[in-house]
């Protein structure tokens, strides 16, 4: 028999997860049907997004039921299969669980990935995968910015946000960033090629907001939001006539109370706008931007960071790191 | 000798306006220059949007200065000229202030008025207006909507509230107004044609947001926002994928402590858009939209309704009501 271990969730969470909202369950791997194949899950991608299919409303997608398996991005390895397009020993990638064993569909998400192609299978997870597809079209597809033209990113250390940057700047706009720590924004201008990096901790909104205008001495044309809180709010203080205010994530309110966002009001005076934007909202132009985003890795036009923790039983805690911002690049779980 | 009576700006309000901010002051009317002419203004437009202008940073236009008088909207009567496009007798509307007298010039905002087109010289404040033209490209060029499509409107009763729904309502969507107390929300349906009337007195945002999911029981697809504050919460929580949400005013914080948005995350998870509107943004489709304006006018096809409160001495108390919502009706003052 073939042990499946599997992070399990047990309990929803109230506010920030916790070792009683999980457990490490073990259970025979899954038997395959006809024109389904078993994968080994090799590496699950630990996404912000996550926390959100805990809650029991699902945002945007089922939420994850009690006692199945947390939900993520995975690559692996087709270990048995009664379907030819997927032969043994292919690495695919798909959505599946954070657990060792998953069962893929043709008619699923799971797709093979060409290992081949990049530096480490991990880059599906990063730059080659979800994360970079986000930033490629959150650039060339949602704010098109041009010379001239100021973008300003908050959670720019992030696996989105240092991308975003270096995509931002090749059109030949203003990238500054928002970041936690000297060292996060050190990271920024030095090796993401950010103009300006604004260090949040021990600032309200109206300090964040000052050191924004201090930075952005033209304004703000495009904002591109991984925060929320008052990473949002001081933003917002700061856009010009005409703004697009993106929103990719929220990620200081996924554990909390929600945020009361005050100014909203900007919004009307700079006849600004502000949207929310998935990535989902691309899917057919998935082929395009990723032909483009490993172009740009070939090239070593864009640099990229993954940090990877070993282990299913660190789950929880590479989920934790998102939110105290003690990663240092795209978080990944090697399920060893 | 002619006395210039004009309402004057003090002292710059805290919260809400009040007596001490303002001050009655007599001077001799302007003398004209060159190309210039003198209108008697018999009509200010009494908007929401004037308290912004009171504010330091003015909110999208300079502040009123202390010591002026109160901007506003206004139609009066050339009394003196020295310019032949605009002689003794003609209607004209201009940006102007809350005076008896202001100056007119051929460069400025200062157009002629056709007061026979209309049933009464106050429709250029209030259908004819800016209050119409609002209305109209805001249904017609920001939303759009059409059947099968559900409008969720705030202010419902108010001056643009009221024509909103009609408007929409003619391109087939099912339109919702919220609006404060049983009697205007049975005019909402009674007289202005909506579909469903919902009262947001003695609600939270939870109960109101309750209500709009009964009222919209297949969603929100446009919300059109004249409020703010626990509407519009209530409204992020009703709204469907891909939904716009308009900000055309936020009239519930204008004389508070900052109200904080708790529901922005729902822009994100429902991709949906939020983007401040102006009148401003239309210029160069006003006369297109005017002319369709006055001729839904012209075939009876849209009631609306003015208020109209007399003399100077009221326009303190007049710019009240639109805060406590005792209005009926587009909010006029009567200059005598």
């Amino acid at each position: 028999m073939i042990a499946n271990r599997r992070f399990t969730l047990v309990a929803r969470p109230q506010g920030l997860p916790c070792e009683s909202d999980f457990r490490l369950t073990q259970e025979p791997a899954p038997t395959i049907g006809e024109g389904e194949f078993l994968v080994r899950n090799h590496y699950a991608s630990i996404d912000p997004a996550i926390r959100g299919w805990l809650e029991p409303g699902g945002n945007y997608m089922e939420p994850v039921a009690l006692g199945d398996a947390v939900r993520a991005s995975t690559i692996g390895i087709v270990e048995q299969s009664n379907n030819p397009a997927f032969p043994l020993g292919q690495w695919v990638m798909g959505l599946n669980k954070i657990e060792f064993y998953s069962v893929g569909r043709a008619d699923g998400f799971t797709h093979p990935i060409d290992v081949s192609a990049v530096p480490s299978p991990t880059a599906y997870l990063s730059v080659a995968g979800a994360v970079g597809l986000t930033a490629w079209f959150g650039v060339e597809e949602v704010m098109k910015p041009v010379a001239g033209q100021t973008l300003l990113v908050s959670g720019a250390a992030g696996a989105v946000g240092s991308l975003i940057g270096q995509l931002a700047r090749r059109r030949g706009a203003r990238v500054v960033g928002i970041a936690g720590g000297p060292e996060k924004c050190a990271k920024l201008t030095g090796r993401y090629h950010y103009d300006a990096a604004i260090d949040y901790r021990g600032k309200d909104a109206d300090a964040l907001g000052a050191a924004i205008a201090e930075a952005c001495p033209d304004g703000v044309d495009f904002v591109y939001e991984n925060v929320g809180g008052v990473c949002l709010d001081a933003a917002l203080m700061n856009i010009n006539t005409g703004a697009l205010v993106v929103i990719c994530g929220l990620i200081s309110e996924y554990n909390s109370a929600p945020y009361g966002t005050r100014n909203v009001w900007q919004l009307l005076v700079k006849t600004a706008t502000m949207r929310g934007y998935l990535l989902t909202q691309y899917l057919d132009k998935f082929p395009e931007g990723a032909r483009a985003m490993a172009d740009l890795v070939a090239q070593g036009a864009i640099v990229y960071d993954e940090h990877i923790e070993e282990g299913i039983d660190n789950a929880l805690s590479s989920m934790l790191r998102l939110f105290e911002g003690s990663n240092q690049g795209k978080m990944i779980l090697k399920l060893t």
